[in-house]
């Protein structure tokens, strides 16, 4: 028997877009402007064929794969090769460049997808007991190598595909909660909740592929958090799989019953146990939204704009502002006579240095949605209004962004994006010393880095910053380009913020948690892993 | 050398009242109302002289006072009697019985008073290396034995009183953000952060003598949590000394840095380590507010507002909704012509079951609080307005309860609180099944207790129930008789809410707390306590 990875196909293709779907690729404008800025010059480069990379033989013994058999059923034991391989990884730069032959991939022995909750922790038991090292996998989006299948000092390494677990198990309408299966992709999970009037009101740029489970693995932030909450503020009850058997956490809204151990399981991005059902918040899905797009002058007069709104409770539903570079980006990008005309407009209004503000605003009713509106557009301070299409048109690209990495990584651009949060106080000095550490390391003979940066999550006492990098790929080490690009970028936020907002820690920020929670921290950490996976099978190299 | 005890003078009287305070006790008709209510008939039950209470000597090792008078001082290690006594464990009931001559006290060695976050840490990792069990002690307002002096399996038990660590560090009025030593008392906090047009909004009853440390140690949630938020949330930083050196989380407004390790020490009650500093998110304080009374006719209809205000984003900066009987005993011990009338007017309105729903209002402009209020107003369905004087007279009193209940001990009643929360769909079942326990265990001949219930803190998905129990007291079994209704009711709530929503563990719910956070989470919550503090000596008997 043979489960299809369709649903995974765009992996195999080495990025987002599936492989069904019209890639129009970037327009002539969009090309030329990368040529001039970023010194571009490479011909386009042909995604290798899958057939090329090499994929080694299952080690995952005999008696393991009987044993998993028993639990999952035949079907669901998968160790063809197109299987294991559309597995490899996750999204980010590396993993791509990886899965279109350049640098390394690590493919698991196996994936098994069990078919609930009872199934994931009979797997993950007798895993523990068989020394075979696990990857929980949902969307396979993490950018961090959450999901790289490594597999430590184990005999074997086996992907657990939780794609089966999909279902609404329960709605309570009056209490506002409802009742996942870890493995439900959020598109399907807004559909499903939609027939009850619902939304979860999550959404991430990887909200097509990604799954309810991952996003509380990796503590998860959408762009409507503002709106919505972050997800773990969503997080009401949760159970997870440990090598131990299952556990369950979280009774109530609120309690003081001890340390909150439901943010143990958030983000422990499947080191301490596989999340298999999650009870989450919900709330009526909005009848009315505008989105609106506003010029600010200078990106510290749209930090104190943003600043203002964040601590008057001002906020949009989505509130998000980009930097001159990102907004100079945009521009570009998109082109046209329209781009044209704007530009003169804001020369003509003296705006130095245009920084798209993006503010939507969603709501039960016209006149609440309004009021709101109105509100925030009280406190933004001097701003040219560009009304609506501005912000139907980011609306409309909200989650382009993987299929457009797509199309730049075929023209031969290295884009990769990072991101941090701190204080009000300090964000300046926090986006400065970042965009350096880019600029400085990417920079070299012929090849312009541009490093663009918005801020996309904003709280009373500091927000986000999220950079992306664009610049022509070196085809010699293109790997280490991004690598050594990537380490400057972490030492330049370690002291000042967090070494990610909402990206996870992965195996990319990994040797940087300890500076951040503290030798102390890291071993709090290693004991909770050693009491609840004391063979250390799950997700070895992730995290800690 | 001596330190005078004058900041807890009132403990050694056996209550919260200062013993200079004019205590004008009950009025007459308020004795009148217990006796026909309850059938309270026992004579005014003199408090015990202090001398009386047998205080063990201090078996606090010469060499150990060496080593912690190294460290803090000759005058700030305190082994007197009567310093000793005032921190001889929290304000429980039974606490207080026990300090008013029945029942145990559990009196420390020795009490050591460090002057600031180093101090308090050399005096942990020292009792770390001679044995010594530490009890962290704030305002000593525990009502579930969480500063008992318990030794453990220790040679000694010193309590470890913050009190000398009061000061504010820093501001941050950018990113609104103060950096307070763990010993301010709440309103030395208000004060300070007036002087810079700031606050905190964390107002629990425990208010007049709790300390930052002791909120964010048990997890306390303040009357205005609606408008401020729970106290957990207010949290953006903590140092905290530990036998294994100092350790520091939170870097950033929101990370997904792994598992959120502020989650794990809010809570931790003293057992994983003491908290030294706090890093408090702060906002402007108020310039306007109105508090108001409105009267729902039962308290399933009271519950439906509440909630719907709830998950409208359009409750107050305070709500609270009184049952019938905690309404009732408001009206009965208020008495006057006032409740006289304001009865009749009720039952000539038709309403059988008056449920007291106060609401306050607090903002920046009185504009705003208005458009906040009128929101709120128009979801509130049918009710009786009562005005402003309700509101403010709830206002007046709202830190007043442990003073009332010292004057309800001295006739003779047996009168303690305890709380829950859980989810909307099973607030009615929870208040029913709790009542039930608490009225069962309680009833006996001659004596018929009142049990009194509201909602003080609701969320999006539910809300906290609060129970005052009154009763007369069983005079030849004091101790027992309130630990039987509270194990009963404790019984209620297990499965259907959590153990408590803003007491914490303590000593009396640690024998619930499986039951709440599985096997698994207790296991947990060993595995970090014994990395942390590897030879137990923090807090011994609480939480875990």
């Amino acid at each position: 028997m043979y489960v299809p990875v369709d649903h995974l196909d765009h992996r195999v293709r080495g990025g987002w877009t599936p492989s069904g779907a019209i890639d129009a690729g970037l327009p002539a404008h969009a090309n030329r402007w990368l040529s001039a800025r970023t010194g571009l010059s490479a011909p386009p480069t042909p995604v290798a064929p899958d057939s090329g990379l090499v994929v080694p033989e299952s080690e995952l013994p005999a008696q393991v794969r009987a044993v998993l058999i028993s639990i999952v059923g035949a079907g669901h034991l998968l160790v063809e090769r197109a299987d294991r391989l559309a597995r490899a990884g996750g999204m980010s730069y590396v993993d791509l460049l990886g899965r279109r032959g350049a640098g390394e991939l690590a493919v698991p022995d196996a994936v098994v997808c069990p078919a609930d909750a009872d199934q994931v922790r009979d797997v993950v038991v007798a895993c523990a007991s068989h020394d075979i090292a696990i990857v929980p996998f949902g969307g396979g989006t993490s950018v961090v190598g959450g999901v790289t299948a490594l597999r430590g000092d184990k005999t074997a390494v086996v992907v657990l595909d939780l794609y089966r677990l999909d279902r609404l198990l329960s709605v309570d309408p009056v209490s506002r909660l409802a009742v996942f299966q870890a493995g439900s992709t959020a598109p399907e999970a807004e559909r499903r909740l939609a027939e009850h009037g619902l939304t979860l009101g999550h959404f991430p740029q990887s909200y097509e592929r990604a799954t309810l489970g991952g996003f509380a693995a990796t503590r998860s932030s959408g762009q409507a958090s503002a709106g919505y909450g972050r997800f773990e503020e969503m997080v009401s009850a949760l159970r997870v799989a440990t090598p131990r058997g299952d556990w369950r956490v979280g009774v109530a809204p609120a309690s003081a019953a001890g340390p909150d151990l439901r943010h143990l399981v958030v983000g422990s991005e499947g080191t301490l146990g596989v999340i298999t059902e999650l009870t989450l918040r919900v709330r009526p899905r909005p009848v009315v939204d505008r989105y609106e797009g506003f010029i600010v002058d200078g990106f510290d007069a749209g930090v104190d704009t943003v600043r203002t709104l964040a601590q008057n409770g001002a906020l949009g539903t989505v509130t998000r502002l980009s930097d001159p570079q990102e907004t100079e980006v945009g521009f570009a990008l998109s082109g046209g006579w329209k781009i044209t005309a704007l530009r003169a407009y804001l020369r003509a209004r003296g705006v130095a240095e245009p920084c798209l503000l993006i503010i939507g605003w969603e709501g039960q009713s016209a006149r609440e949605m309004y009021a709101r509106r109105r509100t925030t557009v009280t406190l933004l301070g001097k701003t040219v209004r560009l009304g609506t299409v501005a912000g139907e048109k980011w609306r409309h690209g909200r989650f382009a962004g993987p299929r457009q990495r797509d199309a730049l990584m075929d023209i031969g651009m290295c884009v990769e994006t990072l991101e941090t949060a701190t204080h009000w106080s300090t964000i300046a000095e926090l986006r400065e010393n970042v965009r350096k550490a880019l600029v400085d390391s990417l920079t070299e003979a012929g090849r312009r880095p541009v490093v663009a940066c918005h801020i996309s999550h904003s709280y009373e006492t500091g927000a986000s910053l999220y950079f992306t990098t664009l610049v022509p790929r070196d085809l010699t080490d293109p790997v280490g380009q991004w690598q050594r690009a990537k380490r400057a970028a972490s030492e330049a936020i370690v002291g000042l913020g967090t070494i990610t907002h909402h990206h996870a820690v992965g195996v990319d920020h990994a040797s940087y948690l300890s500076a951040e929670v503290g030798s102390l921290g890291v071993e709090v950490l290693r004991a909770v892993k050693c009491e609840l996976d004391p063979d250390g099978v799950l997700n070895p190299g992730k995290l800690i």
